[in-house]
């Protein structure tokens, strides 16, 4: 890993070889968890079958994140809670929560939270404000993360999501959305980048880490 | 009045003589209220002298709203709430409210209730409650708008106004984010037209009135 | 219903096990209309087979409007025009004069009526004019919305649509230029949401109701 | 004239000296007319005191056009109706109109027929169905284009202009909305560019002028 | 025919049931010609055995312009040459030249004259000069429009085209270019529409006919 | 501080009067550090005239970043590098600085290490890889926080500038490029939000002092 | 060839047979090379099948670059280098080298050197400044093109690539990226445009030739 | 100079007292030309009076290109030729044309030779194809690079302006239209950037004195 972050092979576009072969000189040139991320399940099978035919043990597919794994990292105690606004949003949730989970966070969940109905949000608050981080998942006016953001004090890493439809454009106004937001100090990552979210918490973490130690 | 709706002089662009000189006409052959928006002070006390000199009563100048307004309208019962998200957003909501109040709808004002701070917010439900009509004003992000839509069942117009900067986009976001909102129903007016939601909330208080009668 | 609008489900993206399972749960939970929307034949047939299996009475599917309903909302005497632009905005319209009929709105419906053929469209007048809220829906330049908020005074809710193609910019054009439109207080919601222009007339519908009873 | 066209002067962003000189030339070197567009007052006082001076007869200012001209053509019988929608269309309506009187279209006008009022619309039918041409000239949401372009069958050049707020984009909605129109063979000139229209319409009076002689 | 325009039944998203259907209606009520436009082959058999066992003489099918034709027009003696800057422009180049010989217009082709071979439409110039109006189509950077625009001196119709790559943003490059053009008077017409720059020629020899008759 | 968060007044559009009404207010309710940003310095002057009279010390303005600051918080050991691309980012750069160090954050800088001058760069690496945040500040192009981001492992948090002209499209550009950027998790805040920056590096401080504490 | 460019047949739209007659066309009119882009694996077989049936020799096909060659040109002794950022920039990047290539250019390759990896891009430092020209290949931010404009003296063509998600939209934020670059005097083609890039390096090595010879 | 260009301030946002110190500050350490670009008359006056207040000989101001200039190079003989399409793309010629001769490239210029004017394009053919290198600039549509590129083999730089109104987007038309163009190999530099035209070319120069020595 680069400056101390974990390997993470970028599966779109590649094929179960080229994704093995990477795979396998990261194992081998690293002790740190490997992963690869928008694997689809044919995909993956086949790439298993083919690094386990290198002997490489603890190897798992998470079908929901579309992640493979290998040598997932022991847990460093650092907590995310992953809110998601609405069913739409789960994939890029489950991308965040996998990949955070793999590099040693300590992962929760809270969903179905859209700010059209704030009872269901402040219901979650106790949650919320034990995070060590939020990672906000949210699409069509990303209005969750303006709300979060007025809720916690910790980090909040939101990231738009490219569902709805029409006005939505994709994901860009949501992304615009959360950049206007009036909630001060919130920071956004790409549209459907779970992964980028977790790297970002992960980023974090190790500051806590390097300060307690 | 072409249809059944106030008589309203759009004044950006307009010289104080050319937009007396409307007003006389419309004051003549209508008896419902005139009004001229986007009025700014010097030019007010211009068209104020001329038509005066025309001997028309009961004229004012809202300096906050930027409005002329000739005979307004008696009070018809109908209650809009009209909702600002923060400071920047006063102008948008003071045309708005003005506006409303003169074609006769009944208008109190909520300020300071943007996302971030939703304990201020819910404070307010019950006033958001008690409204035939609730009139958004949000620029940034423009999530109050979905916020309101799940706190109210009523009409929920929303204006997206131009403050902000940068990936706000003079306006443009807000516009998009509400149009792309998870609440259900609200609708949208251009972008800082107080006027056209005070239009739609008067449109809205006709078919009340009619059905009743 | 969280703020008492009717319980609807969006069907995009989902199998028909999960729109069942939710369906089951709303029929259980309240005693008003329960809806799915963009939900294709194949999965409605689907749901509708395992929902009968939990003794539901009641439901129908509308092939061209896309929807399924559950327990209809009796009529509540509140008069909703929807007028469309062209051929192609059919399927929209549609969307919306089902889910507004489902809620207990009544609907009646006014096609080819663009503005390129003005006396069509003057040949509607007194149909528009009977209504409580009239529902444009347009697509390519959107031009129906103004040209209807001129010849009534109740409120128009205006729809725009992905139709066309080129310089339409699948509905954004449209709905740029509703919002710019020159008729006031004409409303606008997201590209191609037949269902947020129901939703609309409802909440008006609410406020006639609470007035008059 | 390169090709046949009258010679037409850019002003925006020279000075009087400049664009005497070039104006000079042009005098020198063809026998047609001469304009400069987009010129102010004082810089138009400027022209023709300088052009005056080497004493070239026949020239004068239009202030609400904007327009210089010298040696206007004689009228050739071709009829134009410039259609604007609103008073803040004015000032490109009266460039389309000058100029193409200049160069000896006969110009009738036709003002405040935005398609919120289509009564004053239609009042107008016999003027614009007598055209050769109509130039439309429309801001906002240019509805004005498809509804004139259903009324008559002569060629139509739409105009947009950068009139209005928010959404319409300095003038960016009008012209994809032009473009978008229902109405068939319809075409359109850049955004604010009377100067477009009317040497269109000058192209077309061309064609009649040849096969007719 | 609403206004003295052709019938045109816009193809796409339709059934061969439903334009066979609009076909017969349109051929039963009028004398002149109806097309089809954007109709594939195996569409196009079955509308025609459909309308053909109504009994309606004199159809044919034009594959390269996808366009169905009943009644094509007697020829009226206006020269239309439609010129295309490269092979990928030849789709919609047909279609305007279809539709135009469709309405009586007689029209002759040039191809390949893209600007970065000048010399190539420098020695079409006589044809180009010797048409009563020219159609340009062109994508990419639509330069061909500016050129031919200076070459003659009859109306322009340039028509954008959606292909090439990147920056041509599917046509809306090429529309904007041919707007932003330095030749005057030129007209222009939506991305990809033959059709409507047929529509406009079609117009233009209509005022031609009206003052030579 | 409504979380836990600074209190800061943001000064665009107020009046030095309204600044201070707010400022006495926020300096009574709370104890700890009270801000003003993007005010400039005649407005300052008055406002600090104006608060001084009610008797508040310890209040200082800084002209390069524009700040308005009273009660700055005490040191917490939380080490932030600002990093400036070029001259022109100077003023975003010194607002994050100066909002960073007045909530206590402990704050060096280091600037004119644009990507195309890579030696210079590199020559900071030491005291890039000794922060707890690196808060990147870069316009045109925003590659420095690509750059950045692979040489430490700690939270990068990129602030793009509206500096450059053409096709930086005041920011947006530098916007979107640090989405789209190839390093992994870095989090990007609002065109030229200098402030943005400075609250997302304080959310940061606070889970380090938790987690040690 | 026009005025000195290699023939370059663009494959996209076009049938086997239509491809193969151009090329013979080609190949019997000059003596130069002759290229065709953007052919899969079953058209190339088709053409090279059809091509050699007229028997011409010397006919290659290049899988990984799509691209069809016949007589390619002896090296000239210009040397280019193209470096692209990453994985997905690949195909890109193989059709620039290999038709700067087949033109007679003398082609190297730098691969996976992001600016998220510094010491890999400075690893490459000496191959890069012994190039004539360097051709850089990267999408996402296109940071890349800055870096390497910063490290050597010699022209640089930049290809921004439409790979990646979200806010890279397609290739048009590399693009703005790349111009908006603080790197001086580095130039810019289309978006995926090898072949832009390999003719820009050609015109480049004839100015060289020429004032050599 | 970094890697061997010349060292190049940039005006905007700069004092006078500030160029001037960095002025001095670049004349100390190295040899070769400074230049200070986008500077206005009044700050040049200052900044010479301060620089040569500190005794450095040989500094020029261009008032037209807005340069400031001291130790020009050397001429090195290679042959550029700028080519401007009209009189409002001049100061941007200008500028490209001061600096490359300000770095030792010998120019010429070619002024208003836009594509509407095909003739005294081609009338210029032998002075383009003289050249080793040809910037050309131009704003509207961008035609005259696609123009250019086809008449001349060697490299052609292309620079859209801003100039224009409406359609042409400030000069983002320019630039996507130039990206878009049919002719091959030409590159494109930022809107307005004079500088960066003439950067590139002088990048050109550098290979082929290489070559040569
Ligand atoms: N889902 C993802 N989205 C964006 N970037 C990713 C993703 N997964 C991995 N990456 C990045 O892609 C790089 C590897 O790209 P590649 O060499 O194409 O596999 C890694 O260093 C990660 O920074
Ligand atoms: N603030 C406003 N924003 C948008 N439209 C307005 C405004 N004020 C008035 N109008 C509209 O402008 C029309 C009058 O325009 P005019 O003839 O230019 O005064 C009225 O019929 C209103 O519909
Ligand atoms: N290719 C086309 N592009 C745009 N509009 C068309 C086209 N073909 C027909 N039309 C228009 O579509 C209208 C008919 O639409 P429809 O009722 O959907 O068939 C006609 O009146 C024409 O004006
Ligand atoms: N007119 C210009 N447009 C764009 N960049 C320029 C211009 N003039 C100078 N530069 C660049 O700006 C850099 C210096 O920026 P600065 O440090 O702000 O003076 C130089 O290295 C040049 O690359
Ligand atoms: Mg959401
Ligand atoms: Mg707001
Ligand atoms: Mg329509
Ligand atoms: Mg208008
Ligand atoms: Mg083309
Ligand atoms: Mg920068
Ligand atoms: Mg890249
Ligand atoms: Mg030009």
């Amino acid at each position: 890993a680069r400056q101390g972050l974990p390997e993470v092979i970028y599966g779109t576009g590649k094929t179960a070889a080229e994704i093995a072969a990477i795979a396998r000189t990261l194992l081998r040139h690293n002790t740190g968890p490997v992963l690869a991320t928008r694997v689809d399940g044919d995909t993956a099978a086949a790439v298993l079958a083919e690094v386990a035919a290198a002997a490489v043990p603890g190897s798992t597919y998470d079908a929901s994140a579309r992640l493979l794994l290998w040598r997932p990292a022991a847990p460093i105690g650092f907590a995310v809670v992953v809110a998601a606004a609405g069913t739409a949003d789960q994939p890029v949730a489950r991308e965040a929560a996998a990949i955070a989970a793999a590099v040693g966070l300590t992962v929760t969940t809270v969903t179905d939270v859209g700010v059209a109905g704030l009872h269901r949000l402040l219901a979650e608050q106790d949650r919320l404000r034990a995070a060590d981080t939020v990672i906000v998942v949210a699409g069509m006016e990303g209005a969750l993360a303006s709300a979060i953001g007025g809720l916690v004090a910790c980090p909040v890493v939101a990231v738009p999501t490219s569902t709805g439809y029409g006005a939505g454009l994709e994901g860009i106004t949501a992304l615009l959305a959360m950049h206007a937001s009036c909630a001060a100090g919130i920071t956004v990552v790409n549209i459907d980048s779970g992964f980028g979210a977790a790297m970002a918490a992960f980023r974090l973490s190790r500051v806590v880490n390097r300060s307690t130690t």
